[in-house]
């Protein structure tokens, strides 16, 4: 407040205006529920992208974290947190429901479950893998081990662990 | 210098001793290099291991940090470092012929190559395994990715893309 105070009143009130037009044009992607000005965002409506695979996300920023790699010619779910009981946050409060129906209408061959490699991420794709599998759609996890560059003398237990349990062929 | 200075006698002698005794006892298992008080390793004659799978790892500490998760029920191999060329380290400065004729000469049926997830440890590994692919033998990698408990939007463009790329079937 005692910055704004001392700023100019034409960048105070731009500043206003900002928050003001933020509030009213940002809305969720019909689809997916990423953030976009449009009812369609310019992931969904990005022609380039294969559509038969869909990453399953926590938050709008995971997305954006994927994105940034360059990797990423799929489409997106947001789900708008994670279920975490203990915060009273359930499957219904996510858009879980409207995953479930987006498989069924689309013709998706591949759902990649990127939500976060912590206890109530690894929950939450359970949950969410349990509901899509008996629709015959494929599901994979983003993969957990060694972070690249890191030593395996200072790695915790339970990277290691997944590190070994998960050890894959060498090309 | 000053510690041992104002420390007893006694203990002064006692850390004499005990320097001593470990430079003449302390030396490398005959089998796997392992730091070891006899010839072979307590790793190495013990009878409850699977002999037909050799871990490789640089160093004797990364052979530490793997055994503490309990989970490896293997033999091991230690090679003394990494290739690092920029170092003047190259593979004749390692224990790697070694672990070639052991392979060659005991029944293995898979080769984990356990350097660490950097560059000099990707091509030590590497190198190895194309040493090793002729003999027909498996050759594993500690699987990389997100580290276990933490959060995508704060993991690397380098492990997001080793955690895309790598993604697994979800169980």
């Amino acid at each position: 407040a005692l910055h704004i105070l001392k700023t100019e009143k034409q960048q105070a009130l731009a500043l206003a205006d900002a928050i003001t037009k933020l509030k009213s044009t940002v809305r969720q992607c019909r689809q997916c529920h990423n953030l976009s000005e449009t009812d369609l965002c310019s992931i969904c409506t990005d022609t380039r992208r294969d559509k038969s695979i869909i990453c399953v996300v926590e938050q709008f920023k995971d997305l954006i974290a994927l994105e940034k790699t360059g990797l990423c010619k799929w489409l997106y779910h947001v789900l708008g947190g994670r279920i975490a009981p203990l915060e009273g946050i359930e499957p219904q409060d996510l858009t879980i429901d409207h995953l479930i129906s987006r498989i069924r209408s689309e013709k998706v061959s591949e759902v990649v479950m990127a939500t976060n490699p912590t206890v109530e991420g690894d929950g939450t794709a359970l949950y969410i893998s349990s509901l899509i599998k008996p629709l015959g759609v494929k599901v994979t996890r983003l993969a957990r081990g060694l972070p690249g560059g890191s030593q395996i003398e200072f790695a915790s237990g339970a990277i290691l662990t997944d590190a070994i349990l998960g050890r894959n062929p060498l090309e």
